[in-house]
């Protein structure tokens, strides 16, 4: 057995160097690459996954896989070993359904798509975008095809970056929700709004980018390990235990965009940084899933990020960064603008009590337009629908409407949902802090951080990929995901700042 | 013979696009990766390597070139098609001689020792580096025995920067090269020296960016195909055909290195961008050698960048850029100071009488280190005895000598002496030029190079790699290499600034 199980690992070692050589390449692509090297990028990371893809889709895997299989009695069930095997099998079966064919042009489409993107975006406009997202709506449902028969169109594409988790699953857990926030939002909206006027003006780009990343680096993030960049869309990186890079963008005449958005990216990297080293260069060595990884950035950036106790400490600094822009605003009224609830245009830049409305939004669009009941060339239409409805604001144009987002145009269709179980997931996590850690708001009061990580660390961040998403969420909360926690903490929070 | 010329044609681009990928992860190592990625980062490339290496030396491969080779008299001998078919078939004979075991070990150790390398040195401390340094010298030597039997045992590692030159040929060239380039340096101690004083001071970094990147722009490198970073050791990495980049680095208190580096890197960059889009993602898509890249680096930086035309343009705008340094110096003082002519520590801020010294030294080193007439811990006494010997200098320090050049961390055993063979290639294209375009000096007083670089385009660059090198010099020269024109060269350029 540990002959085959050491076959394996050297298999999956050299799969992971190929993805994250891919990874990399897509960094590249999203901070430096001159613009003219789409193509030949496309060509590269095509290359690179179809040849990872073949390598783990190979029969040897298969049968490796299923002679460990057949012997996985003989280990611990929770051991490192026999998680490999367990999500091994699982990815196998996945992958060997779908052609190499597929996943090259896939690669390849989502590569050269990323750049026309950026440009139709840039233009605001759509249809130069258009044929772009067909394609790639054709070759998710070409990729659903693949796993007929399943209960939705929508499940296999769901299950990639949720794995267990089912279209009806999500379905069921917005419909408890969306009532609650929206319900809460128009309790909100009657009552006076708070000024966030200061928080536009003149911000230096650089003290912006210094003030960040003195935040991150109190959180715990190790530069030896990391660095930040600037991109159109920020995100997260990891190229193997020991780089994982994190990006932003900063408003010259907006405060928050940025500083939030490096401690969200911040969370995401914490996560990957925290794994166990011993599942270095495996497909456990990365975060459980997506709404796992969410539920870390939201924490970094919300739960801790929009708190009052992390604003007792850092915002004397700020203030000091900023002296002519914030020294008459007093920290009670930088709370109140900081975490001010108002139906807007752009996801990334919504409030905690709106956002999730945003994320419900993209989902029954991709449910539509996987299943045939929207085409694409009626999404600027449905999607401005949609704004008016569930948050009573029309985009103006399709820049600040359908083309905000990066993700379609890199293929990440069934992704956004899991943004909004994060944040449920963090509030179910939070309260289970609150109880191991009581002093915690005294030590964010003093800028102290690492208790905090230690016990991420220790409760999510080293198991990697080991257990599945709801598995894990079970394990450490002993209750499945559940909008009840974060829908206490929304009303209380808001309560106290809208005088509800 | 088009089924297999396009089955071997779509091999051949994914091992481009395998070797690219490594290309632009060895360029993040150099310039934006985290310090502890190094050892994941030795993986990938590892890995890429290795498998680009097994696909192109797999048995399918060979099959298919010899069953070309069968047909070569089919094609036009010097048409794409039939060069693709002679330059596969000899690396494949070259590539199958050596091990993937030994691909892939050679990959991750010089990945590590670059790391160690760049610590070594900023510690000055030869001894961290020198285990690592022997692996490598060691590596090579298995390299060379896959190649036996052989005239000498550097000509297998020469072959590979220098297809098709041996050991005694450079050797021979030098000895005539030698004694003329000494008795140059000679003549010029007897004369009173040039003062260069005003080129060291205080220059700001970001003017002395913007300059380099206006005269490179001048000269034609296209930004939407390339970039500009900062690295240790510049370089240039062509990450396809339409993604060439460049390093230089700048120092605060000199203010030739960071321009000449630039210049110098960009002459690479449009070499690489001028080779024939039919080429791309074919091993044919690149430069023919070291020595013809060298050609075009060194005649950007020294036949126009040292030259008198050139900065009858610029220096009234670098005396613009850098009044309060350069208002006083006259064009005749500026021009003698960049072109000063004096023994010297470091290779790549010698001046163009001395620079092949520098790499004479290191020929010599190299070919006893892989004789083993010298061992690597005597390394840097011998490197020491040997700058005395030819340049009457002895480095203070091992970061100033044996550790100052980036090559050997990485693997590149056999390269140095290209460097003084473009030198030479320089000038014998360089007196054609003057043939064909006998106006160019008054076109380089405008700061038009436009017509230059159509020229390089036209007999150089558009051909890439379809013929060896030496047949390239001698169908666009007529000549094998020869040392003459430089000697002619640096003769009546020192005579004038020395008054020999």
């Amino acid at each position: 057995m540990q002959e085959k199980l050491d076959q394996l690992k050297a298999i999956l070692a050299e799969v992971y160097d190929l993805s994250s050589a891919a990874a990399l390449l897509g960094w590249d692509q999203q901070t430096y690459m001159p613009s003219a090297g789409a193509e030949g990028r496309g060509h590269q990371i095509a290359t690179l996954e179809k040849i990872a893809h073949n390598k783990f889709t190979s029969d040897q895997v298969g049968q490796l896989i299923e002679d460990l299989v057949a012997d996985l009695k003989q280990l611990d069930p929770d051991s490192d070993d026999a998680c490999l095997i367990k999500v091994s099998d699982r990815e196998y079966k996945k992958q060997t359904r779908v052609t190499s064919e597929w996943v090259e042009n896939f690669a390849r489409e989502t590569t050269i798509a990323h750049q026309v993107w950026e440009k139709a975006r840039s233009e605001n406009n759509f249809a130069g975008f258009q044929p772009n997202l067909e394609r790639i709506f054709e070759l998710r449902r070409e990729y659903s095809a693949f796993f007929v028969p399943y209960e939705h169109v929508y499940d296999p594409i769901l299950d990639d970056f949720e794995p267990g988790l089912k279209t009806a699953d999500v379905q069921e857990i917005f419909k408890t929700l969306r009532p609650q926030q929206v319900e809460l939002i128009k309790a909100i909206s009657e009552k006076p709004q708070v000024d966030d006027s200061f928080l536009r003006g003149e911000f230096d780009d650089r003290k912006q980018w210094d003030f960040g990343v003195s935040v991150i680096t109190a959180f715990g993030y190790d530069w030896n390990r990391g660095r930040q960049d600037r991109a159109a869309h920020p995100f997260t990186e990891s190229n193997g235990r020991d780089d994982v890079r994190i990006t932003t963008r900063i408003y010259p005449d907006e405060l928050t965009a940025g500083m939030f958005s490096s401690m969200h990216e911040a969370g995401h990297a914490l996560y990957e940084l925290g794994v166990d080293h011993a599942l270095a260069r495996s497909p456990l060595a990365s975060g459980a899933s997506l709404a796992l990884h969410e539920s870390q950035s939201r924490m970094y950036e919300n739960l801790l990020g929009r708190s009052m106790p992390f604003w007792e400490f850092y915002y004397p600094r700020l203030q000091d960064t900023f002296p002519a822009q914030l020294g008459n605003v007093s920290l009670e009224d930088f709370y109140r603008g900081i975490n001010k609830v108002e139906p807007s245009l752009i996801r990334v830049e919504a409030d905690e009590a709106t956002y999730n409305l945003h994320v419900m939004l993209r989902l029954e669009l991709e449910i539509a337009l996987m299943e045939r009941s929207l085409e694409v060339k009626d999404l600027p239409e449905a999607w401005n629908a949609k704004m008016e409805q569930f948050l009573g604001v029309t985009p103006p144009n399709d820049a600040d409407g359908v083309l905000q987002d990066v993700h379609w145009s890199s293929g990440l269709i069934g992704y956004f949902s899991t943004y909004a179980l994060g944040n449920l997931i963090s509030l179910q996590l939070w309260e289970l802090i609150q109880q191991d850690i009581p002093n915690l708001p005294d030590q964010v009061r003093k800028g102290q951080f690492g208790e905090l990580l230690e016990w991420l660390r220790r409760k999510v961040h080293r198991h990697g990929a080991k257990y599945e998403p709801q598995d894990l969420i079970m394990r450490i909360t002993g209750s499945k995901i559940d909008p009840v926690p974060y829908m206490r903490y929304l009303n209380n929070k808001y309560s106290q700042i809208y005088e509800l």
